[in-house]
C-alpha cells in the first residue's frame, strides 16, 4: 500500500479531475479574466499586504499606469512572499503565463507584464483559463439590480448579494435603486415584499441559484411585525434604531423569498467593515471574534425548508459551525472564507468536519475568486490540504480504500454542490 | 530505536492493557448492554446523524418496531459514514458481534440483526462486554431520588446527577420529588440542606463517590444568602428570577455538601439546552462558544478543598481549561466532552494538557456511554491519539523511554482517577 | 534533498546560530543570573505547578532557607514532570550545570545544589550564561522610577513597562512615585503630560526602546478629554468610574509619548491579576478567552505612526492577532507568550502567522526570562517549533530552498527586532 506523501500525491491527482462547481465568487461575467498582469496584482490581498508592509497607500491608489503600478507593488513583494497569498500569484505566473523563475522578485515586473501580455491579449484567454482549471460552473456575486445579460449563465451561474438590501435599505439611494429595478415602491411591508419577489423572480429567470450575505459577528436574526416594519419603512433615515429594525425585518423577508422559490442561503458570517478605514480598497474589514451561532438558532429553527450555507470567518468558530451542522438538518457548512482561508487553517477546520459533519452536508470550497486566474491555485491550495487528511486520517488511519477516499472527496467537491443547489436542473 | 507508526503502535497495544475506570457514562446498571443491534443504533449520536442528513424526525420517532426501524435508520448511514461515530459502530460490529464486512451498510441491517440478536441473547452478555473491554469500574448518571438498589457498586460507581436540582427545583415535581426520597420537605434554608444531606447520606451509602452537573455557557456560581434563598423558595414556580436565584444557592449548596462529604465535583460546561427543539430525542442541545472559566473563580476560590473535574464542550475552551489547572490546585481536567470528543480536538486538547498541566491533575478520558458496547471504541479513540502523542511529542520530541511514556499513560488514565474519586477506599 | 527529521535538526543548528535579541524580559540587570539552583527553582512556574499539584502555598513561601525549598519543591516535581517547563529546568541543569541524569528527581536536590553552587559563584558567571546562549541584547522591564543605572545599556535595554501609570496612578504611591522621580506633580492634564514626557527623556537618555504594558481582557482604548482628565487627577482615589477615566487618558497619553518619541508599544493582551488570590507568588493571574483586538481599533487607526507589537495570551485571539497584523500597518505580533508559550500553541500560532503576515511584521520570540539562564531553553523550544514549520510547510511543501528557509528565520529572529526598535542606532 502506498503511504504518506505518495499517497498524498496520488489523491491530489485524482481529486483534481473532477470538474470545478465553485459555489461563490466574486467574477465578473462580462469581463471574467484578467486583462493585464496588474489585474492579478491588484486584488486586495496583494494589495492590503504591501500596504501593511509599509507601502503608503497613496502609492498604491495613486498611480493609476497599470505597468508603473505593477513595478511599485512588486517592489514590496519581497516583505511578504512568505504569505500563501502570494504563492497564489507565482502559480499563476508559472502554470497560466508561463513563467521560469522560482519566486517572483521586483525584478520579474517587466518580464511578468510581457509574458502575461502575450496570454491575455488571445480572445478566448478567459476560455483557456476555464479550461486549464476545469472550471465547469462558477458562482457570482451580483447586486439586487443586476440586469444579469450578457453572459452564459450555464457556466456564470447569477447569486442574487443582498447585503444592500438589508444593510442600506434605510438609504433614499438603495430604495430608488430597489424602486428602479423592480418598478415598486418599497415604502411599506407589502411593497417591500413584492419588490422583493420581483428581484427573486428575476434572478430565478436567469438561473440564479441562491441568495448571498455576508454579516457582522453581532448580527442575530429575529422576525419583525408588520407594523414595526411599516414604520421603520417610515422612518428618517438617519435614525439608527428604526434602521437596525429594518435590517432585521428585510433579512427576515428575504428568508420567507428563499423559502418561497427554494432557494439556499449562503451566509457569511463574522465581518467587521471599515475596521481600518484608511486602509486599502476592500482591505478595511476585520472581525471580532466573540459571535455565536446561536444568535442563529431562531432563523434555522423558523425555516427547516430553507438550506442555510455556512462560512464562518474565523478558525475558532469553527466547531461551531460543525456540530451546528451535526444537529439541525439545514445548515451546511460552506468552505474556507477569508481570514480563515490558510492551509494552516483549512487543515484544522476540514479535518473537524470530515470526521464530525456528515458528509452529504458539507460544501468543500469555492475560490471567492475575482479573476478567473485564481481560482485553480486556490483550489489546489485546499486540495493538498483535503488530499493530506485523506490519506492521514482516513486511509492510514481508519483504513479507508483510496476508492472510498476519492469518493468521499467527489461528494464534497461536486454532489452536494450540485444537489444543495439544484445545479441539474 | 521504534520511530514512528511501529512505536505508536507498540504504546497503545501497551496502554490497552489498563483495566479501564470509565468516571462518566450514562449505562442503566439494570440493563447494562444492549439487547438488540437497535439498541446501538438507537444511540442519539446515530438518529440525530441520520436526521441532520435528511432522516424526517417522525420517521425516526414513530416506528417502534426495531428491526423496522434498524433498516430505517441504516438506509441513512451512507450519507454520514465518514463520521468518527458511525466508526464506532462499526468497530463494535467488528470487536463484538463478528461483522467482516469493511464498511456497515444498510444491506447489512438483516444480518447485523441476527449477529447481534445471537451475543446478546446470552445470559452474560454484558460481562462478556464488560470483560472484553477490560472494564473494572464504570461511573453511572444517577437522578437524585433513584434507590441505588439492584445492581453491583464495585463495578457500577453511583454519580449523583444534580441538574434536576439546580435548574428545576422552582418546579412544583422536582421539589415533590425531592420531598419523597428525602422525607423532607424543602420549603427554606434550613429544611433544603438537610434534605441534600440526606441525599449525600443515601449515594455515600450505597458508595458514590461525586456529584456531577451539566452547566448552561453563562452561568456563573455565586453565593447566595439564606434569606434570599428562603424568599426564593417561596417565590412563584413562574418567576424567572426567583428562579435563577435558587439555581445559584441550590448550586452553591451543593458544593459545601461536596466539601462536607469530600466527594470532587463534576463540572461540565457549556451546553445550551433544546436549541433545536425540533430535533430528536437528545439530539436537540448545542453552545456558545462565548464562555469563560472564569466566572467560576469564586467557585474555585471559595471551595479549595472540593476537587472539580472540568470537562469543557469547545475545543476553544481547553487552554482555559488548561491553564485554569495549571493555576488552580482544585482544578482537574475532565475528559473529552461531546462535541469535542473527536480525534481532531482530543488530539489539539490533549497535546496541551500534557505539556503543560501536571500529570497528577489529568483525568484523561470518560466514555459517556449509554450501553456498554460503545466503552470499547471510544477508548480506542482515544488511545491512538493518546499514543502518538506519547510517541511523537514525548519519545520522538524529547527523548523520553517508553516505560516513562506508558507510566503517564497508566497516570492520566487510571491513577488519577483512583486517587481523586477515593476507589480503592 | 534532505528529508523530515533531518532536515529539521539541520535547520535548527542553522537559526541556533543567530545571536538572540531578546525583546522582552524580566531580568535583573544588577543580578541577572541565578546564585543559587533555588534562584532558577524559585521562577514561578515551578512554584505555581508545585502548589496546583498539592504543595500547600505555606511551605512554599514560608521555608526561607534556599536549599531547604530546593529540596521542598523538588519532592513535588515528580508531579509535574510531563510540563515543558519543568524541561527548560532539565535543560538548564544539563546544559549549563553539567548534570548528567536523564530527569530531575528528588533525589537530585544535593547535587544539582552543589553543581549549581561551583558554577554561580564563578564571578563571570552571568557573561558565561550570556555567551553561551548567544544573547546579544536582551530588554528589560522597568518600573517608571527606575534609576536605570549600574548596567550595560548596550546588553541589558531598558523598556519603560507603564502598567502602574495606567492602572494605579489614582493611587497616592503612585502619584507619589512620579512627581518624586519626574519632580513634577501630576495634579492636572498639562503637568501629567509634561511629567510622562520627563520619564520618556529619562528612559531615552538611557537607550531605551520601547514601552510596554500588559492588559486585561476587557481594556479598550479610548481618548479621554483634557478637562475629564482634569477631573480624574481631582478625583477621590477610592472612585473607580474616575480610576477607570484616569486609566484611559493615562494609556492615551503615552500613546501620544510614544509617538513623540518614535517608539514602539508592546501590547500583552488578556491577563486578568489576582483571579487566584490564595495562589503562589506571581502565580495567580490567569485570563477570560472573550476579548477581541476590535477593542483597539480606535487606537490602531488613531496612532499609524507608533508600531504596535502585540502579545496575546490565548491561542484562541492568534487568528485576530494574525488577521489585524496582516491588515493594520502598524500591528506588529510578538512572540509567544506566557499560558501560550507551550510548543502545542506555538505550532498552532506560528504556523498561521507564518502563512499569513507579511515576515518583516513577526517578532518571532521573547524570553520573558527572570534569570539569565531560562533564554536557551526557552528559545531551544521555540527554534525546534520554527525549525518544523519551516522544514514541512516551506521547504518539503512549498519547494523553498534551505536558504531562503533561513533568512525567513533570520527576519523573524533579529531583522525585525533590529528594524522595529531600531537596535542598530
Amino acid at each position: 500500500m502506498l503511504r504518506g506523501n505518495e499517497l498524498i500525491r496520488l489523491l491530489f491527482d485524482e481529486i483534481c479531475q473532477f470538474p470545478i462547481l465553485d459555489t461563490h465568487s466574486h467574477i465578473n461575467p462580462l469581463s471574467p479574466a484578467a486583462l493585464t498582469f496588474e489585474d492579478l496584482l491588484g486584488y486586495h490581498y496583494f494589495t492590503e499586504l504591501a500596504h501593511s508592509s509599509g507601502m503608503p497607500k497613496a502609492a498604491i491608489e495613486g498611480e493609476k499606469d497599470p505597468l508603473a503600478r505593477t513595478h511599485l507593488i512588486l517592489n514590496y513583494a519581497k516583505r511578504f512572499n512568505n504569505t500563501i497569498q502570494f504563492e497564489w500569484l507565482e502559480d499563476i505566473a508559472r502554470n497560466f503565463l508561463g513563467f521560469m523563475g522560482e519566486q517572483i522578485t521586483a525584478e520579474d515586473a517587466d518580464k511578468l507584464w510581457t509574458l502575461a501580455e502575450r496570454k491575455m491579449s488571445q480572445p478566448d484567454w478567459a476560455s483557456q483559463v476555464l479550461r486549464g482549471s476545469r472550471v465547469e460552473k462558477i458562482f457570482l456575486t451580483n447586486d439586487f439590480d443586476d440586469p444579469l445579460s450578457g453572459f452564459d449563465t450555464s457556466i456564470y451561474v447569477p447569486c442574487l448579494r443582498v447585503d444592500d438590501l438589508v444593510f442600506r435599505l434605510h438609504q433614499t439611494e438603495t430604495r430608488t435603486r430597489l424602486a428602479r429595478c423592480s418598478t415598486i415602491e418599497p415604502g411599506d411591508y407589502a411593497h417591500l415584499q413584492k419588490a422583493i419577489h420581483h428581484l427573486f423572480q428575476h434572478f430565478s429567470a436567469h438561473q440564479a441559484k441562491a441568495c448571498a450575505i455576508s454579516l457582522p459577528p453581532d448580527f442575530s436574526p429575529q422576525p419583525v411585525s408588520r407594523q414595526a416594519m411599516d414604520q421603520a419603512l417610515r422612518a428618517n433615515p438617519a435614525d439608527e434604531a428604526q434602521a437596525a429594525i429594518l435590517s432585521q425585518g428585510v433579512f427576515w423577508m428575504i428568508v420567507e423569498a428563499c423559502a418561497a422559490w427554494k432557494w439556499p442561503m449562503d451566509l457569511m458570517i463574522g465581518v467587521n467593515r471599515k475596521v481600518y478605514p484608511e486602509g486599502v480598497h476592500q482591505g478595511q474589514d476585520l472581525f471580532d471574534q466573540r459571535t455565536s451561532l446561536i444568535q442563529y438558532a431562531s432563523l434555522f429553527n423558523a425555516f427547516p425548508q430553507v438550506n442555510f450555507c455556512v462560512s464562518v470567518l474565523t478558525s475558532t468558530q469553527n466547531q461551531e459551525l460543525a456540530s451546528y451542522s451535526w444537529i439541525f438538518p439545514n445548515v451546511i457548512t460552506h468552505g474556507h472564507w477569508w481570514y480563515s482561508n490558510v492551509p494552516a487553517l483549512i487543515h484544522r477546520d476540514c479535518q473537524l468536519r470530515l470526521q464530525a459533519v456528515p458528509h452529504v452536508k458539507q460544501l468543500g470550497y469555492y475560490s471567492d475568486a475575482y479573476k478567473l486566474e485564481f481560482i485553480l491555485p486556490k483550489y489546489n491550495m485546499y486540495r493538498q490540504v483535503l488530499a493530506r487528511l485523506l490519506a492521514e486520517d482516513f486511509i492510514l488511519e481508519r483504513g479507508w480504500s483510496e476508492r472510498q477516499a476519492i469518493e468521499l472527496a467527489r461528494q464534497i467537491l461536486r454532489g452536494n454542490a450540485s444537489r444543495i443547489f439544484q445545479l441539474e436542473s
